[in-house]
């Protein structure tokens, strides 16, 4: 592999390319500042008038022109090395920069042919910006060249680190605003290099850009002084270069100077890699501290206040530009100061010269494939799922771990694929204690940093990303998957909610891309949860909480989906399923610890399909109706009602019992809600119109009724699962203090199915003579009475 | 104020001194180990025997002899300064050394007097551990001297911090551990010394405790080397003073040393800003880096595997003891290592000679009030709320931004207690964006960077803490309030969801601390939760989330509030109450825009008293049964359904309307859930028991739904609320968008009514018309068609 990073000999700019790129550059400010106002006169042909402004004034001028001046010179050094670079912009709010500049470089017309290049199409593409039916205020999936949404702060640096990884010849040019360097996720991001290997993946050049100021406050890393940046990002292992000021023409020339050093250091570092010189070192990357005022170039002052390198000028500098003549001139002089007939053709279009500055096809950062993942995903190859199942002679009668037997799956998966290195796995230092460890015959940890003779599995081209944070483990996921890779994350059930607001934006931007049909479909994000509430036994109440399934469901029905597999040959047809899925994100929870196995292969693969089902085998209603559905989702649950099921066949023996499993827990829905809902018929087939559920369910109660309202029989379900009943206790008690036990389950039974409870008190009194009896022994022995793993054992 | 730092004359540990520290430190490590395997013999009275070791061995012992080392330097030097010292233990799987030493200073007997000091005490103290019914595995609200759970990794030092503002006599001494300090949130803290006041506060000092292990690998800063880490915390803007090593008798020697400089450089500190002498700099607090084996002191090698000094001491270092005889003698000869008979008297107490090391009554870090902040909670001075209602002279006349009255009252409040120092504000750079900008009457932003002479509300003495982190905002809030002091915490509402686990772990501690007798009352955390979803018009998808509801109504009931104020009243009535509790979570969401105002102060009051009721005014079912209830929750929601009633009545005029607004959400929950649900008798009365009722609710419908489901008429309640719909449009657009809008409302009634879309076929043609025209004129003009906004303001 050749670095495309390496270029000509470097030399200074000169005059005329400085003059040029200056140019270029007001052309971009000219746009973003018409998109901000200019309802129509885009060109300025005509003094502007009231009726020219936009009613509402809503955009982000303060952080546009810095974002401007970076993507300017970047189309230089692109230019001059042929380089492969996309730009994440992480100061979101400047969109209007980045719509101006892929309008420039041609790439947002091709894509948005209405938003034609000249006057008529420049009008468009003023109007349309943070305007109703328009675009955001900031870079969205509606933005050409962008992998990074940029309202929530705190992923650009993730996401471009997401981005590199086995991408040899890629460099990741990412802004990072100093507000956004505040936020946890981000200063966490720094670390990140140090999964990156010179050899294989591509760059990220971080760009950090101090512009001073906030909504409405100074930044804490802009009144840092140089020393202590420095001292800083060395410490973080980067080499800092420092581009300070704020007059246009010495700005040019150190920042060519300051992009061309630090692409000849990373073109560098990524020689000695690949030529096996750097031996097993974390190399130093350039990073650049890039300090331009904030609303660079625009008003210095309005009514009497600072507004450039000001917070004044982080939204709109000059506001009453409608009803306010004088705040109307200011306004036309600041555009007029960028002298549009200098930049813009008779037909408004970019003059020839302005346009010879932007790279060619593909090397436009807005038609990048990178970033617009689809185009270049390869599909996932993956073993076939039924070669790793389990044997399961009975229901019930053999014990197994599921998330083990899916590592295996998941090892080959690994190995299929590292001939195309587009798959990783993800997690924060849980991959082994998940019980996925068979992974790690194929491939290693990443790891950059010192590797010593007894470390274990760590591996500069491992392909396990493990580091303490749920949020670099989400964001670099995101970066993989978006830019046309696949990957498999495994976390802790409870520590999942960390990222919540990460889902969500995730979820946000597919729903947004799938309705763009120049964005290609990328793979699926897929959760393994483990390590889950009912299996907690010494850290307590702080690792139960299973409510990430519901925020899940809170999303867009097709954009989400959530699995229960009650053991392990469920789980594997769930997780080859997940994996080839795609414009999607995929929950599937699952224990860790060794557990009761029910299904066989194919029996998995027909319930799989169903997403639910009767178990006859449990069940002794024969074709008829049955007094009572017994149902579960979770493997827990199951476990607890096939136990509750076993105790009443012995002491009811005459109760009919259906026994339904939920696996895809989004199949409750009615069908008009979820593509995957079971249509009405089949679901009263199996729930019956009348006859009480008792439906044991891994998480909040809750969500059952949602799902579940709107079918016939909803009233008579009865929902048992976790309500906030937690402490360090035995996993069998920790279902009793939840009523999710097998007594509690099988006492609801006796409880709904109409005059029972009167019939068999004596059942009753033996049931609840159990329960007082666990809370006797729990207290006494601390363990799970030996009858109840008899009877997952020897059932 | 004399800062309790400064001491007398610094001099090295003697040997005498020295031997006694490592003696005590043998102690803890002992009872440390003691509690991960012993159920009995816990003195080793006679040689370990299979049933003296627990069933199952659950705990962490990695973390542990490092954090036990610093408890055992804190003591001296306490001791020798009379220091105000608390500990917060980021590495929170040590729970056995954090009740070790607390058991070791006497506090841990006083709380549970069953787990005496003494040879049985000890024997309860060890079964207790990980143990059902016990206690967790790590630090909890049931260890004494803590403010800070130990489960989810990530917000040591924000806790750190917020419980160091305003206490300026206090240290918060903050070990993190190298996994923690992974984590985003973690990174993100080192900015926090920027936030506090020498002059005022109290210090935080940062102990980073690098053993070099995680659960299965190494940690990213334990592999940097010194210089590299020495940059990073200067560069960040701390001193950093480094303890390395492994040999016990260095290492005290050290630690006491660095311990000493720390604290003679936090007295510099503290003694020149409170001369005055300090001007306005930053001051450049030590903090300390200790390198100690993980697993130190543990076994070396198990089963011809490293152990000590790597990650397989992370938990159990040595796992088959019951089972085991060779793993047995290694955990005996482990034991004995500490030498029990030289740690213990015959009685099994610590020797006198070692218990006289420890500090004194609250000096003592597990006795420390500030770690049990209920002790010191004063009650906040409030203003009577009804000095700052806004007049209405009929509902809807007049409009009116409620955060904006809010914020005349909080000034108030942050003036009334300015002379306790206890009250501050906090906000991701929000807080004038919010709306809230008449606090800066009273008080600034804290600031202590450099503050520039065109700046604004910046001073060293703010009590305002904008910090463009909602991690940080939220830790150090946790922090303020687990320390005995109040606060509020406004923020877009989107994004709150960044704190979603934060969120959940505070709520669990207040859950298990509300069990605890000896932990008082805190204060409530409160959360204003504004520009929220239906008022994004420039910012789109992204900004449009209101789901955070959600996951806070799956707490326990008690635990959590949520309320929907329509209007600034009641804003002021719901704000005043929430600042009045404690030991829950209030959230409050409402808008920061202009909007239409409905009740006077008085029946602000009655209406949020009852958390519900109907709106005579706006309804017509003149004391008989209404046709349909309109019930709404939500400032947009209430505006929309009372201008679906306005045209419903002008065209349905013998339509017997009935207008219900809900202010506590969760008093829709019948009262077995929820202690302010309406009792059945009540709630039917207000929603009858089988009129139709559409429901216009501010977030996802299904939650009405899930509060409601137990109710008569829940069949009959049809909700509209935010389907995850949303884009850059204008405010009312993005209510059709989610049907929520008048128009639909309307609709609706006619629909659920019986028989009323036959009979009156022409309205709904003309409703249906007017959204046509609504869908052709947002698209054309880009705002809201006028005669909605007549409506509004001229009803």
């Amino acid at each position: 592999m050749t670095p495309k990073t390496t270029g000509p000999q470097r030399q200074p700019l000169d005059a005329a390319e400085t003059a040029l790129i200056d140019r270029y550059w007001r052309a971009a400010n000219y746009l973003s500042v018409g998109q901000i106002y200019l309802l129509d006169n885009p060109l300025l042909r005509e003094p502007l008038k009231a009726e020219h402004i936009k009613p509402r004034l809503l955009g982000h001028w303060g952080t546009t022109p810095g974002l401007n001046f970076i993507y300017a010179h970047l189309n230089r050094i692109i230019r001059a090395r042929d380089a492969d670079v996309i730009y994440v912009c992480g100061p979101g709010h400047g969109g209007p920069g980045m719509v101006a500049n892929t309008y420039l470089e041609g790439t947002y017309s091709e894509i948005y042919p209405e938003i034609a290049e000249g006057e008529k199409g420049m009008q468009k593409l003023f109007k349309q910006f943070s305007f109703p039916g328009g675009v955001p205020s900031h870079v969205a999936p509606e933005t050409p060249g962008s992998i990074h949404e940029g309202g929530e702060l705190g992923y650009a640096l993730v996401h471009a680190y997401g981005a590199a990884f086995d991408n040899p010849d890629l460099v990741v040019a990412c802004v990072i605003g100093d507000g956004e360097a505040e936020t946890g996720p981000l200063s966490g991001s720094w670390q990140s290099h140090k999964f990156l290997n010179a050899a294989r993946d591509g760059a990220v050049l971080p760009i950090l850009h101090l512009n001073g100021y906030k909504i409405a406050n100074p930044t804490v890393l802009a009144r840092m002084g140089d020393e202590d940046l420095r001292s800083l990002f060395t410490g973080y292992g980067y080499q800092p270069f420092f581009v300070e000021g704020h007059e246009p023409q010495k700005m040019h020339a150190r920042m060519a100077e300051v992009l061309d050093e630090a692409f000849d250091t990373i073109a560098g570092i990524q020689a000695d890699a690949r030529a096996g010189r750097a031996g097993h070192a974390c190399p130093r990357w350039p990073m650049i501290v890039l300090r331009s005022p904030k609303g660079w170039t625009g008003p210095k002052e309005v009514d009497g206040l600072k507004v450039e390198d000001f917070w004044r000028s982080h939204q709109v500098p000059v506001s009453n530009c409608r009803g306010d003549d004088a705040h109307r001139k200011i306004l036309e002089d600041w555009m007029r100061s960028y002298d549009p007939e200098d930049l813009f053709d008779a037909s408004g279009k970019l003059k020839d010269e302005l346009r010879a500055l932007v790279p060619e096809g593909t090397r436009r950062m807005g038609a990048n494939p990178h970033a617009n993942g689809g185009l270049l995903r390869r599909e996932l190859e993956v073993p076939d799922f039924r070669d790793y199942a389990i044997a399961v002679e009975g229901p019930g009668r053999k014990g197994g771990q599921s998330t083990k037997v899916l590592g295996t799956y998941l090892r080959d998966v690994m190995r299929l694929n590292e001939k195309h290195a587009n798959f990783r796995v993800f997690g924060p230092d849980e991959t082994e204690s998940n019980r996925l460890g068979d992974v790690f015959q194929a491939t290693s940890r990443v790891w950059m940093e010192d590797i010593r003779p007894y470390d274990v599995h760590l591996s500069p081209d491992g392909r396990v990303m493990e580091v303490l944070s749920e949020h670099l483990c989400q964001g670099w996921l995101e970066g993989y998957l978006l830019t046309g890779r696949h990957g498999f994350f495994s976390c802790y059930e409870a520590f999942i909610h960390i990222i919540d607001s990460m889902f969500n934006q995730h979820a946000k931007w597919l729903q947004v891309s799938r309705e763009l049909p120049w964005r290609k479909p990328v793979s699926s994000l897929t959760y393994l949860l483990t390590s889950h509430v009912w299996r907690q036994d010494h850290n307590g109440l702080s690792h139960q909480d299973p409510g990430f399934i519901d925020l899940v469901a809170n999303k867009k029905a097709d954009i989400v989906r959530i699995y229960l597999p009650p053991d392990a040959n469920t789980l594997l047809w769930v997780g080859d399923h997940c994996l080839k899925t795609y414009d999607r994100i995929n929950v599937i929870v699952a224990g860790k610890q060794p557990e009761p196995q029910w299904l066989s292969m194919d029996e998995a693969i027909r319930h799989c399909e169903a997403g639910m089902g009767k178990w006859d085998w449990a069940s002794n209603d024969e074709g008829g109706e049955p007094d009572v559905v017994m149902a579960c989702a979770g493997d827990v649950p199951t476990m607890e009602t096939l136990a509750a099921v076993d105790l009443l066949r012995e002491h009811v023996p005459d109760l009919k019992i259906r026994v339904v499993n939920v696996v895809d827990l989004l199949a409750l829905q009615p069908q008009y809600r979820h593509p995957h809902g079971l249509d009405d018929a089949a679901f009263d087939a199996l729930f019956t119109k009348d006859r009480p559920v008792v439906f044991a369910y891994h998480g909040y109660p809750y969500l059952i009724h949602r799902l579940t309202y709107k079918r016939t029989n909803h009233d008579n379900i009865h929902v048992h699962g976790f309500v906030d009943e937690g402490t360090t206790t035995t996993p069998f008690d920790m279902t009793v203090m939840n009523e999710l036990d097998r007594y509690h389950l099988a006492l609801a039974a006796l409880k709904w199915v109409p005059g029972l409870e009167a019939r068999a008190p004596e059942v009753v009194a033996e049931l609840q003579g159990r329960l007082d009896a666990h809370h006797h022994y729990v207290r006494a022995y601390g363990d799970d009475m030996p009858e109840i793993r008899d009877w997952v054992w020897n059932r």
